[in-house]
């Protein structure tokens, strides 16, 4: 193995200046530099990131905290998230949260431990001491905070248009699905969702779901027909929910859409392949994982930010699960 | 902050006894070792992961490599791995290889700059110089080489079953997807349905895919039933092209399963919510992380490891997209 002793043989100089070249950390002649730099090419030294980080109080580790990578959402989030983190040579210490809020601390110190620089969190307690005490830059993905670093969808938005296109297709008895009640920007959509219902003054019903997992969807698609079994429109609380909706639907030979319409929230990649396909409400998940890291990056360097809060459009995407309008 | 001072202070020893409490490094008296476990914690003292790493050599950091978390199999593997590793305190360093070798080489250089004390990989160049020369425990994940320790299921098996469960059904003019060439396991299930076909001397045909990704699963279904209309079996590289085959298949008014039989490969969640719910040969991935991260810290703990190379069975899992027999 290559060590810096080695660099400095070859360059003619001493440890501590190719300690400063490498770091950083001091004046170096111009000349000096380029045989430091030189020296290491040729050698291909690679200094030991822990040591750098113990020297420099600095590493390139950056903590994601998601609540479960298993929910078809998040990885299109993390996958944009590692991209654009990649571009820059930081990487990627990840944790699932499960949206337990002892797990999250527990993955918090430890990223601290590790000495990340910044750390991304979708977190359901952006408000406690451990984010408030923080040193290092936090932002908030899928959630937001004040004037907080946060990258997020107009969840509310997303929950009006839902309602709106389904009273437009000409639903009159809807049903809609709750997500968690800790979790956030599942309550903006379907807050924005009940608005729109409330304007219109037409009936409608609710259904409590307790998670986002496969299983409870299940069991809440069925329950769903069992209590309402006259509804013909469905504003599901993500498309995993509306993809058992869809699947409950078929099975009880209700004719989809055509006398239930479906409409789910997300845009997985799945949704597009479903049969019938899923109309479904888009955030940009990829993008929006992008975003954040180009953001925590920025706050890390501390250049000028201009823009700390950025909150994503969303858009209706038009299947099969819904009928046409002019 | 609480520091190593605090902590001998109040047990009243020096800093370096803490130290060899602390980093177990050498004979400290036991009612000593009581005093100082005492004061760490009162004080709730934390030491800093990367001193101690440095210290130690140690660090409780893991990479892990897989393909592209945005395929939906490789969740469920991701989360079994976390979950044994974080009830051993160990923490994951995470990174998407896409199968593209520069870039899984220059995740594994940045793993151990970071002095990560073992890696867990699902590389298609288990053989390269990188791996063999790495002086900490791998575990190959999905993938296996001779050897060296690995967690994988049984692919050709799963090809077999496929081959076996379709002929058993009575489909007589079979199309096989084959996976993408490099991918080992891919070709593994190719071989096993082949073979099976071969014995039973019925015709058959193959369309080759060149990725995993969705938006290729949706041509490559089209491109099937274009070249092969009278297709009435179709054994699928994995479950998103079945997904995408399925729904190819009923926009063509193909009925499924009476007049075309799909079985998919991995078993991922969504799989059971398609319409008809996806007959698919089942690989269980969660099991297999957690496998694979408990052979790891066996091999980082240097315990006596009986079984490095852990194969899972695969199984047949019917659905609707297959037709009953007795």
């Amino acid at each position: 193995m290559v060590t810096i002793k080695d660099v400095a043989n070859m360059a003619g100089v001493s440890v501590a200046t190719v300690s400063r070249v490498i770091n950083e950390t001091g004046y170096v002649h111009a000349d000096t530099r380029k045989k430091v730099e030189s020296a290491v090419q040729q050698l291909n030294f690679k200094p030991n990131e822990v040591a750098r980080s113990l020297y420099k109080r600095k590493s390139r580790l950056i903590g994601l905290l998601l609540p479960d990578i298993t929910n078809p959402y998040f990885p299109q989030l993390a996958r944009g998230v590692e991209d654009r983190m990649q571009e820059n040579d930081f990487r990627l210490i990840f944790g699932n949260s499960d949206e337990n809020k002892q797990k999250e601390m527990d993955y918090i110190q430890t990223f601290i431990q590790n000495n990340v620089v910044g750390v991304i969190s979708s977190t359901n307690y952006p408000d406690t001491d451990t984010y408030l005490k923080l040193k290092i830059p936090v932002v908030f993905l899928d959630r937001t905070l004040g004037d907080s670093p946060s990258v997020y969808s107009d969840g509310r938005e997303g929950g009006r248009l839902a309602a709106q296109e389904m009273l437009a297709r000409g639903s009159k008895r809807i049903t809609i699905m709750q997500g968690p009640a800790h979790i956030r920007p599942a309550q903006d959509r379907f807050q924005g969702a009940i608005e729109v219902l409330e304007e219109s003054g037409l009936p409608y019903h609710i259904i409590r779901t307790s998670s986002f997992s496969f299983h409870d969807a299940e069991s809440s698609a069925k329950e769903l027909f069992h209590k309402y079994a006259g509804t013909d429109g469905i504003i599901a609380s993500n498309d995993i929910a509306a993809t058992a909706v869809l699947h409950e639907a078929l099975r009880l030979g209700l004719k989809v859409p055509d006398e239930v319409q479906i409409i789910g929230f997300d845009d997985i990649p799945l949704s597009r392949l479903l049969s019938p396909s899923l109309s479904t409400i888009r955030q940009p998940s990829y993008e929006m994982g992008r975003e954040a890291a180009n953001l925590l990056i920025q706050l890390i360097e501390q250049t000028n930010v201009a823009n700390k809060n950025i909150q994503f459009p969303v858009q209706f995407v038009e299947r099969d699960t819904t009928r046409k309008v002019d």
